[in-house]
């Protein structure tokens, strides 16, 4: 098995031959420009490392990984329009750049273009299993991402549907990528679906320990500052949690938080944190997040393959979410 | 061969049947409002006709249908975005009937449905070869948005830029559904390409006369203002091929009505329009569309199969032409 730098390489260099460099520009420039911000590169690699669990020559899963890179950053494009986002890797948003025109027609044409790259087979027969798989985590992501739009505007949130928000929004195209690697590299129906399980559920854990790093990291670790998420009101796990859990006082303390519009953001964070520490949301989040990990690891234990070959997906998932990648 | 108003039933109950009436209600509503907007059904009808040339049992092209008309009104709602238009069919447009968030998630979401609806094959070993012609047309139908979009800054237009344009945004559509079509219902690689052919060539004769009717169509039979393009500037056939031809003085007097923001719109159809009559526009224009529109007959001449199964094809362009239908 191939290691995560050597596969990220691989992915790169295949990027670098493809680059949209036709006219019109106005179109083209902005796919270049989200592709080459940069980036962990993570769901292409996972889908090499879905593909090359079976086989060694794995090389004709290079067009379908860019095609999950190309998507990724489609959703990338059109979510910071519609969440009017500044910044993406610290650099100008798309819209921003280049305009909200050329935001939504770039983004539909990366779209197209990511079918483009998943119809790229040596093995044309697969295009169907591999079309149905994709079209189907396409349009959760979609309503992922509208889910998470409509929370922001209601009032209470279940947590069961955030769960399922985040799966929609951030794990299946996890967990698809993988799934797809499977298929092109020769997997049977039942290890593509185990993969899938561990993809899956690596990524809801994934979401919520970002959670809960987001209040109770280490800046200096994670090179973020704590308590965003706690500012803009964010229904995180934490939060929604500490909703369920708070006695009355506790309720009116954190919706006098919430519902105020200016004050001091560090006399914020520090209040709300209080009461996640009282109600000891951090210890049921990691509870969850850990049961989560502990699912996705069955799931891998189940795929029909050498112990050894998979464990590389194992110390992936694991750097994850120590964050070391 | 089956009558057009018997395909467009056809359609229509195929249609019903499909209606997306899943959560979340924030994506799925929009994307029923334009798909029951109304309309011609002209593509889907076009893919039908396409399949039913090659054979009699053509209800398995019903699916691909679908998604050609989704795509269609994919992208208008996104154009309906980028250009700001506040109705479509004489409602409201769906960025302003549920906000341009909503356009723009719905939109991505029925880009999505299209290849869903366009992999339900009877015969999935058509899946590759219809993906390669769908996703070509896809990317051009994008880019034909963006040369239209960079037309209206641009100061002076080529017309073969501008036929281009109009063969990107509007005829490979016609051209790819005719072609999708004929692969489903089993014409070979040569039939399916003198149809796309076919398509192609009456696409553009269609839109150059769209431009004619628009300044010199009858508004009583056409039930439409005249002189729209005139008031909006619009780089249309006719307005490129005056000023390519207009001496000194005639280019001042255009230049001066394009340039003047407030006056009287009927003062500026009536001079615009007299000097596309000095220069005889109209006459070229319309010699132009029917160059076009005999290629098209050439092309549906070529295509392999008994005259009168394809007289339906015939009859349709020709009713396209006279807008009546």
């Amino acid at each position: 098995m191939r290691q995560v730098e050597e596969l990220q390489k691989m992915f790169l260099s295949y990027l670098e031959t493809e680059s949209f460099d036709q006219p019109p520009q106005e179109l083209y420039q902005p796919v270049n420009y989200i592709l080459q911000l940069g980036g962990k590169r993570l769901r292409p690699v996972l889908l090499l490392m879905g593909a090359n669990l079976f086989t060694q020559n794995f090389k004709n899963a290079l067009p379908a990984a860019l095609a999950i890179e190309i998507f990724h950053n489609f959703s990338l494009v059109h979510d910071d329009i519609m969440d009017k986002a500044p910044l993406r890797r610290g650099q100008p948003t798309v819209h921003i750049r280049y305009g909200q025109n050329a935001g939504i027609l770039s983004g539909d044409v990366m779209l197209i273009l990511t079918y483009q790259y998943l119809s790229k087979l040596s093995n044309p027969s697969q295009l169907p299993q591999i079309l149905e798989t994709f079209n189907r985590l396409a349009i959760e992501v979609c309503e992922g991402q509208q889910y998470d739009m409509n929370f922001e505007t209601q009032s209470s949130v279940e947590i069961s549907d955030y769960l399922r928000m985040i799966e929609l929004k951030t794990s299946v195209l996890i967990a698809g990528a993988l799934k797809i690697g499977a298929i092109i590299g020769g997997g049977g129906e039942k290890d593509a679906t185990e993969l899938y399980e561990f993809g899956r559920n690596v990524g809801i854990a994934f979401q919520l320990q970002d959670d809960i790093l987001d209040t109770f990291g280490d800046p200096e670790k994670f090179g973020k500052k704590t308590g965003g998420d706690i500012v803009q009101n964010k229904k995180t796990f934490l939060l929604l949690k500490a909703m369920e859990l708070a006695n009355e006082s506790e309720k009116k303390t954190l919706n006098h938080w919430i519902n105020q519009d200016n004050g001091s953001e560090s006399e914020k964070i520090n209040a709300v944190t209080q009461i996640y520490k009282q109600l000891n949301v951090q210890q049921l989040a990691t509870e969850l997040m850990e049961r989560y990990l502990l699912t996705a690891f069955d799931h891998l234990e189940a795929v029909g393959v050498e112990k050894s070959r998979k464990n590389i997906l194992k110390k992936l998932a694991n750097q994850l979410m120590m964050r070391e990648i």
